[in-house]
């Protein structure tokens, strides 16, 4: 039981290292919203148009802070914790390079508004040293009805190596477009953040295998701080937002969640726990795919009147939200898409809990 | 000589990719340029102030260019050449993540205006990934005459990794500071990464190890791109420049260097290929300590009548240059810094030369 208790140790001062980094996010998140401001990175908020608070000067892209603050702890962590002979330092060094490459790319694209073309090209550059550093499995384990078909699993090499790619470009745009309501962008991601860790905790429990055990605690490794940055922020992009969390915090996020899931050997599981954001993809397509016109905001109809947010024709969740449950404040919509993040992310245990009989 | 021919070709691969880095930066950088007008984010030459030409917004920090330009081309590198098991790869990875790592705090600089103090912490921080991956000697060679009281070498342990984590913070800075005048920030940096390229070239020649060979090629794959990359930039900075670099490239030029010194384990000798560098710091010293007034630029006097620069009393080296050697134009100053720099380079090579014997 000895590699448990440091894998149980390392896992605590994680966690502590997380709690600095969330206390620091705190702090910095004013500070930086001032320099921001002093550079015009601001935006209003369109969902409060018409009332005061529409026409006040919201700093933009506070992700930046977020990210800078998850690579320093990141990197401490390494530091103090993990071995320099460890096997995971590459795969560590790769989603490091991964993460930072993504941070670099938001921030550029909040102050200069990069062309939609290159937005797609660069994550997928961005996720080659995480593929090349991947020396996890290829392979997928066939249900056990299909096992006279087709084997007892099948390796498929470089198609599953190109399907983590597209999987890293998906999460890295899904977050970025299931967005545009004050607290959406943060609030999900920490709720697929803390299922990710709650999977991880899970799944170390069920193991005896150190090597597996080993891939999950690397993933809490990094969805630790996320978590913790992230709620940091998300204490200040909610409703009523007084930070914009920017292009910055969505590649951000989506990008680390997309390694933690590669390197964790979990991106399956990852996908289902992105149902909401798969749901609003494929909403956005006609409009993405430019076959319906497509605004350059697709966002609810807001009524200053009443305060209440209307849906509109525009294919996103949050406007299908709107149609099917009807007019409500922008605070209400957020928690009921929240809340559906959630269910999507139980509905995921349950599925594998049910599954489980099919496979091993 | 089988490891030779590979070697030679992945030189010449990387060669190649490097040259369509060159072109790339070369067709971005007027396309970005309008990009950073649009956000304001440009500077007045100073040392035209007077003529026509200072009264012209030079596009600021283009650098960003360069910096994202050199980590396509060096992922690309990675995906097309190094085998997914190398024992380099963890290295190069941690490489990737200190220099993406700079150029995002370069460009958020160049942003946001970050205080001095956090531009002093964050390398430090930047340089950890490196240094964790450091995996080559911690040992210096004893000079032959003193091999009697100290044995043949010593092992400096972690107090040899303090040194590169400092040199990692002094070489950022070092080029940010030896600065102000047209084409410098970027000539310096190709003049010193083609003296690293010829170093590296001529210990490839002259060993037989493969793994010390190795760990030249690295080094090479790096310095390639910057110094091809870099020319592009040059060619736009030029005096008169129509466009600035920013602190995004002399960060990151600072720290690729670095990286490349330090896993190349030839941290010594760029060191000496730093002599301007290291005077200019020792220059400045008493004016960044605070023991002397430092105004907000450190530059020469420009006198709009003749065109010509004249030598201030503050610590640089450009000032002292100036007084050194007389009243010249912006160009014929940068011409002489630059062969300075290669002069500099050269005496390091016959430096080298004549301890050999010393040593080995
Ligand atoms: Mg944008
Ligand atoms: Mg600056």
């Amino acid at each position: 039981y000895k590699i448990e208790w440091e894998l149980k140790k390392s896992i605590l001062i994680n966690a502590v290292v997380s709690l600095l980094g969330f206390v620091l996010t705190l702090a910095l998140i004013p500070v930086a919203s001032k320099y921001v401001l002093r550079r015009n990175l601001f935006g209003y908020d369109i969902n409060k148009k018409g009332t005061p608070q529409g026409s006040v000067k919201v700093p933009e892209s506070l992700g930046i802070v977020v990210g800078i603050v998850f690579l320093v702890s990141a990197i401490l962590f390494q530091f103090a914790n993990i071995p320099a002979d460890s096997n995971w330092l590459v795969e560590y060094n790769a989603a490091l390079a991964s993460i930072c490459f993504m941070i670099l790319l938001g921030f550029v694209d909040d102050v200069l508004d990069i062309p939609w073309r290159v937005k797609l090209l660069l994550p997928s550059v961005a996720a080659l040293p995480l593929l090349m550093a991947y020396a996890g499995h290829t392979t997928i384990i066939i249900p056990k009805p299909l096992v006279q078909y087709f084997g007892e699993n099948i390796d498929l090499g470089w198609i599953y190596k190109l399907y983590m790619g597209l999987l890293a470009v998906f999460c890295t745009n899904a977050i970025n477009i299931h967005a545009g309501i004050n607290g959406l962008e943060v609030g999900q991601t920490v709720v697929i953040a803390c299922a990710i860790l709650a999977h991880n905790i899970m799944q170390i429990g069920g193991s005896k295998d150190p090597e597996y055990q080993q891939a999950h605690a690397f993933s809490i490794y990094l969805v630790q701080p996320l978590i913790a940055t992230s709620l940091a922020l998300f204490s200040f992009n909610w409703n009523p937002s007084s930070v914009f969390v920017g292009d910055t915090f969505t590649y951000f996020a989506g990008m680390t969640m997309a390694v933690v899931g590669i390197l964790g050997h979990f991106s399956e599981t990852l996908l289902i726990f992105f149902t909401p954001q798969v749901l609003n993809f494929l909403a956005s397509l006609p409009q993405l795919a430019g076959i319906i016109y497509c605004p350059r905001h697709r966002l609810p109809r807001f009524d200053p009147q009443s305060g209440l947010l209307t849906g509109t024709k525009d294919g996103t969740l949050v406007n299908i939200f709107l149609r099917l449950f009807g007019r409500r404040s922008e605070r209400s919509l957020c928690i009921l898409l929240l809340v559906f993040q959630g269910i999507c992310c139980c509905f995921c245990f349950y599925l594998r809990y049910i599954l489980t009989g099919w496979y091993k």
